[in-house]
């Protein structure tokens, strides 16, 4: 299914080489101001060819929002739109029709469907997200009103990671978009930077991780059980194309420390709120959110289009060389910034929602 | 919600000291002969009381099916069923009452309903997993008839792991259930129960993670997108009670790699079979099985509760000292070995459903 | 799917002879007082042998509530209830293994799912409703908390039916059950009463209508396009045994009349709310409730179980004669009464809950 | 939601003075062939201007097909289209900006929303079913492969209907489209075009009947209990804008026979297939289909706007002369017939991909 949601839901369509990508957001709450520039300037930090460390491709994917906006204002009813698809380059993948390539989806969507748009990845293109960032967006529209804020950030390009005891939670989250990386530490992203751009020079790809934070959010959001909070963003987060792991708090650390070392501590702050000295928990507590920043990370995997020769295998099972042209990014970490803070927009607001419907 | 799953769906209720827990399974194929007993062995398999490092309560735990079962074999209606709770010692909770303990679900279960069962943990206890053990025994009874094989272990208890290069799919399942702590090296497992049994004696707790395999699959289950394969089997693990993690193949090992050492090359097995000759991607390209084994981790974090005091907070905000009485697990990965392998066994059962449902 | 609603959900499983029927209710809000005498005072009034006129079978149906009520209040995690199945005469029904009789869902669910429960017609028995009653009355004990007034009546059986112009909104509510029909005209009730007895003696059966009324609901429940009040109650209604017509205000009468004759004029009363004169609308405009009284009506046709000699099929399409034995009720109607009720109960409340979701 | 169906799915969105309308329909099976002029055609079918009964409104409607179509197939990934406004006159609704009419959307609207498009009608304008036409005109395409048959025609015109004992499947269908009212009785079409054109000419409106059928159905569609297939069907016509009723089979007459009038007797015919003699039960038993012909009626009320000066009101309660201006239609039904069709064939083909998924 091409929906995200319980109550508010992106639906969405499109192929990487197709006439546009789309979708329809249903649930949005009424009355709430949108600012269309809010919007185009997230899903311009998406947008390919930034940087020297993204692919060259230039979309321009102006958003064209087609309903649910009146006066300024949300009027929640569905609001519909989409983002033509420009600067196309079909034929680089011709020699791609009838050729699956190694740790893609081609192979896959084959086996599932029989048939696919080989262009450009089709529906398999991380093009997609486009309109994964058009739904966070506007989702964001109606959080800020309520004082949640949310941003991620690259922590880890390859083996260079942010160090130990970096505070995940950021002071000032304008450093983000300081360098090409997207990484909150200068020394740092410089040195991911410069390997990317080793990385990139010899055709290959590499993998990293993304940490997203949210902040502002009142306790008791999530249910229990199935639809924890912990749940929808790990279904978020995995849905993201490359994503191949998610954690919440101390996560795969924090297995393997002692109770008495992870327990969060309860503290009065002094405003009189209730909060925890340490945050091992993420923020989440019983599938719930406990009223501290929620924080997560999600792994990527290296892209699989490598601008070397590879090998691929046709329809015969024979095996045949694949020579990719097409535009790809060596890393998608900082591509990838937007449309995690996008997940976690919709996820928190369908949340919030949920809840409102659950205090009689 | 306490609803899992789209085709085939399991609704569960029940609170750690209520009359029962159980739960509906809805979607079931007709026709399937059910075998109760090995339903009932899994639910052993998850049942307080096995062994030294697990809690001592004794639950018993009979299944009892309602419906959806005639002359043996399932009807295609739902499946309804219950567990009694017997051996409860609910005044060991009383002092309780009014207390949220450290990392528990007790502080955001009173925000978000402003009233809570706080006997056993009530609805947030991990004794509601057992509703899970049934559905998945039950789903296990349909694929089994599908040459679907479903396995999970624990491969690290704390910091002791099995070693690398260790071959996560097993050649023989039957080693898991040779020692308490269910890991498939019988000289780690040895090294995983003294530490359990020491961090025990000192009323504390430890985490851990479990692998869980899938052989069998078609290629071809899950969707694009929102439901990808990964997605369901993320969202299904990370609802098990103390998950924080998950990834799946390589996971966040595999994002600080090269793409060229990641790719998954293609081979032709003797069957004429595509294969694949290394399984980075743990089974699962754009979302969609491709016929290698599913393979994936769950990090538990160390239960909450230590059998030590510790401190909490009241109603007022007041910091009241906690001695917990009852009876708690110093390590929950044993018993979240059937677990994880039901909550696997409901997802791949309904990407099964939903595939049969695109073939036109 | 045995799931009905959304953010309040009724998920049931049972059938006619097997050892219990019950259910998960999921969604009901937190804080509300579950009088169980009231809930089941509801079942009663479905329980078959109330009267001459329907059948003799005495089911008891005792509720048993198992989980997510506490201290006699709920606790918003999901409650599960069972209620078991007594006094079956499953030899009744062995001459039926085989047959699908005329007008039932022998046949069709046989081709369905190829195997199914005969005895008391399995899941397709309207025993089955006895779940739906306990998740209405339990939506009434929040519904009851805002105002919100439920009942339906029969108000036509065979060719008898209430007079022109009969108001359909109830000055007194208590007047229903004064008579074994609950039609709330004593004299049309004794007239369809005497019917029903003839219709009786010959081993026949007979259909008619149910009016459902519903005040106290505020403007604003619903949704646009596909998820109007009244498609939900359509489908909530349509979804009842032998349920074979839905019509909401004037319904099909409407359709033949003039607009100029159906629009409803505005008036503000004398609280200075907005009302119609009159309300042909039935309380539902463009989808969404306007605030006055919402009315429907349902067309059961007659029990398709003749106690008379009937010619059945078998699964080589031979005829064979049925002989059916059992206890029928020669009319659904007065049964159906809180059948109507409970679904018209639980699509509101869920209506209700959507409702506060959207309001940011 | 504007979402309708669970395996396939429409998903839609616009105002009637928006940019466009459009939708995603999802779940659609690969590999169908897709002719882009066998749609546009039940578009123009659905559009206004056709004829003199019908409004004049020329809205063109071009359907633009965005994704999931490759070399002329579906590719199981979602089909998104929009279909742009034209010919609007937002100017002749500037004067309806505050103001209720009376039985319109406005008033609900409002209290739900706070906010609302009031330009003809917004989002609870009619206008929104072109999104329906082609939702059910790609099902359709899918439909055809498989031998299902669906058309709709007008019944009744205010109180001019079809003859008693017409016989509702047609032998011809090609005779719907002679006559500007879909009426397959030509000298009853004569008789309701006469009646509207003088409705018309009052500036009056009227409502009516349309019969839906489906043929070439297999046996074994629908779920037992709560999505039976008449409940979908339901659910599908109720939620058409003006439907006020819905009847299957004998309906709402057939509520006031006997059970020996109304059962369906068993007949093997020539092919060996189980047939019924009667169709009251109009093809459905227990939920399920049996094979026979559905045939099932919708009653649409008159149109709410009167080309005659009416009383509104304003949102400080006063009263207000409103005296539309734009295009309507004095009578719906011909224009609803492709839209009952539309809502038919997607649920139909929505029932076949869930009944594949039960089918071990």
């Amino acid at each position: 299914m091409n929906t995200f949601g319980t109550l508010f839901r992106l639906t969405e369509f499109g192929e990487s080489h197709g006439p546009a990508l789309g979708g329809v957001i249903d649930g949005m709450p009424s009355g709430v101001e949108i600012e269309v520039e809010r919007i185009q300037h997230q899903v311009n930090r998406r947008r390919p060819g930034q940087s020297a460390i993204v692919t060259a491709r230039d979309e321009k994917d102006r958003v064209e929002i087609l309903s649910g906006v009146f006066d300024g204002r949300t009027t929640g009813t569905p609001i519909g739109f989409i983002v033509r698809n420009g600067d196309q380059h079909s034929n680089d993948y011709e020699n791609l029709r009838d050729v699956c390539r190694p740790s893609h989806a081609d192979f896959t969507y084959s086996r599932k469907y029989g048939i696919r748009d080989h262009r450009g990845g089709g529906r398999s293109s991380a093009r997609e997200t486009v309109s994964r960032v058009v739904g966070g967006a506007i989702a964001m529209e109606a959080l800020r009103t309520r004082g949640v804020e949310i941003y991620a950030y690259t922590s880890s390009v390859g083996q260079i990671s942010l160090p130990d005891g970096f505070a995940e939670v950021l002071d000032d989250v304008a450093v983000i978009d300081t360098n090409a990386v997207r990484c909150p530490d200068a020394s740092v992203a410089a040195r991911m930077e410069e390997f990317i751009k080793g990385v990139k020079g010899r055709g290959d790809t590499v993998g990293g991780v993304v940490t997203c934070v949210i902040t502002g959010l009142p306790a008791g959001l999530g249910q229990p059980v199935f639809d924890k909070l912990n749940v929808r963003l790990a279904a978020a987060m995995m849905s993201i194309n490359a994503a191949k792991g998610f954690e919440i708090g101390m996560g795969f650390a924090g297995c393997s420390r002692l109770g008495s070392e992870m327990n969060d501590q309860w503290i009065i702050d002094s405003d009189g709120r209730v909060c925890t000295i340490t945050n091992n928990s993420g923020g989440i507590q019983g599938g719930i959110s406990n009223g501290m920043p929620v924080v997560m990370r999600v792994a990527f995997k290296p892209v699989a289009t490598l601008l070397q020769e590879t090998v691929g295998i046709n329809p015969d099972g024979d095996k045949v060389t694949v020579r990719p042209k097409g535009r790809h990014d060596p890393c998608v970490l900082p591509r990838a910034v937007p449309v995690v803070e996008s997940m976690a927009a919709m996820t928190v607001l369908d949340a919030i929602l949920l809840d409102r419907a659950t205090r009689w």
